[in-house]
């Protein structure tokens, strides 16, 4: 482990929330977002020879756990910041939960996408009611996108994973989850710019401190595991991943967060992931996108380092275009 | 409303099962069936213009409601009687619930199937380790197949709804429903054979005597329909629907419990039911199989019907080839 990162529960930007900061966001976005159930499949147990519990935060609002960090964030700010708005950058499940956090709040929200996002996507976010301010699709329009609308408006920056508010709300699901399912070894989440595995290490530490604390990534977008492997940050790797949602780097926040709490990184390649999620899909009747899938991929590809273990798993998301599966792909065909 | 059918809480076969049966049958599985989810959704509430509860039997074991019943009847056989095993015609939802209940009760089951049957319901059927016994796919060879196997092993048939114990299994999935969303002003149930509709009815009504129970079935297989609307049992008509769970036909048992507590039987076309399906896919992110999905389907299609009221929806089942989806459909492209 490495030299702890900032703390502070004063929730100042930069410093990772703590475990009051994790309860605070529980009681702020109490009142907006679903307490999600944890399922259970007794064939995918068979398979994997452990008790998998899955956490289903593909029920969520906007179908994605990033409500909860976006709405933890948007209702954290005082009335006077409140009412300039919010800004953030994200075509993607982000965009959507800060466009339903402000309508909540009743405040203007400014999303800055590229010009060459699906036209679902940005009509999802115009329908919570925020304003879609394009640009071009390199990080430097973005962020010059994003800077002007902060300027112009006054507004506040929604980061999507880079802020602890944000995290401390991605945490609560992990609060959750060991509540509805306790005695859990192993918690697993996908990570992409870590404000999930953020919050849920920080979360399962705090409550549980002999749980393990695994991430679960794409072997074709592994900057987190090249990051905790060489104990310094690595950006500017390629993203060749189906999972579109887990593309995104660690910003020096999460990754001192995961660096102090996180035990491991699993990969999994793409193939093993669309394979997980149809089993998801067979098996616990749920819809989740290929994001969500990685951790059970990552799990089912080391039997033995899970065997017996009682392992909760986030399941992170449900959005996907359904005219466009991945299907036909490989059926192992188990009986339910 | 029609003459009395028969009704006893003797569980004698043939008679009309009550709530004393109903609670029994509750106890009886409790430790084998899974005590479903009933999940919402807000964007579906808006599309609807009603407040939806979907009890999700897409969830249960073998992915569908058809385990309660096969459970309550396997279990409610004598020592002796059950010995001698289980003999059913199937080759869906309920041959893989009474493969499934037999191996829990460590008894044979034998399930009769026509040998055009999909190979991988076979397999499924297979796996729980009952003994397949094909025959040619009519009828009369079905009939003549079981009642070989009842002879050969003095075996109890367990059909898959002309059976008060199924009956009664069933209508535990409403008995909880009813715990989970109190204040329904409606419940509806898919129908087919009848067996799912009347443990609904009969329930419902039971506990809530004012509430409007309705069944949704095909337009292509509406001999439940015909059957109320003339007020005699239709049989004969041929089934064309994208349903493959909804092509039974009533029996006198389930006709004369649906004609005493049933207030209507909706239909929607298939177009319809695969629109809703697909609703149920996007918005509550759950696997359900066309069957399923018929209900929501009915109700999209009769607003004015079920403006503002408090509607509980039977998902029936989840169970449907992922290599085969009917995709693409029109997607109504609202928000979530």
């Amino acid at each position: 482990m490495a030299a702890d990162p900032p703390s502070s529960s004063a929730n100042a930007p930069g410093a990772a929330p703590g475990l009051a900061d994790i309860r605070d966001a529980a009681a702020r976005i109490a009142h907006h977002a679903v307490a999600t159930p944890v399922l259970r499949s007794r064939s995918l147990d068979a398979l994997a020879g452990a008790e998998l519990f899955f956490k289903c935060e593909n029920l969520q609002r906007v179908g994605a756990f990033k409500f909860r960090g976006a709405c933890n964030a948007v209702f954290a700010l005082d009335d006077a910041r409140a009412a300039r708005g919010v800004v953030t950058q994200s075509s993607g499940n982000h965009g959507a939960a800060v466009a339903l956090a402000c309508r909540l709040r009743g405040i203007p929200a400014h999303v800055v996408v590229p010009d060459n996002a699906p036209a679902v996507k940005l009509a999802a976010i115009r329908a919570f009611g925020a304003r879609v301010v394009a640009c071009a699709p390199t990080m430097a329009a973005r962020d010059a996108a994003a800077a002007e609308v902060l300027a112009e408006t006054g507004g506040a920056l929604v980061h999507p994973f880079d802020d602890p508010r944000v995290i401390a709300g991605q945490a609560t699901a992990t609060l959750e989850l060991l509540a509805q399912a306790p005695g859990l070894d192993v918690v697993m989440a996908p990570v992409s710019g870590g404000g999930l595995l953020s919050g849920t290490a920080i979360a399962a530490r705090a409550l549980q401190p002999g749980i393990e604390v695994l991430g679960a990534e794409p072997a074709g977008a592994a900057d987190a595991h090249a990051s905790l492997e060489r104990g310094e940050r690595v950006t500017g790797m390629p993203a060749d991943t189906v999972c579109d949602g887990l593309r995104a780097q660690l910003s020096p926040l999460t990754f001192a967060i995961l660096r102090r709490h996180v035990d491991g990184i699993l990969l999994a390649d793409d193939a093993a992931t669309l394979a997980a999620m149809r089993l998801l899909w067979e098996r616990l009747k749920l819809v989740v996108e290929p994001s969500a899938a990685v951790p059970l991929a990552a799990l089912l590809a080391a039997p033995a380092r899970f065997a017996g273990r009682r392992v909760g798993i986030i399941l992170s998301g449900g959005n996907l275009d359904l005219d466009r599966l991945p299907w036909p792909i490989p059926n192992p065909a188990f009986p339910c």
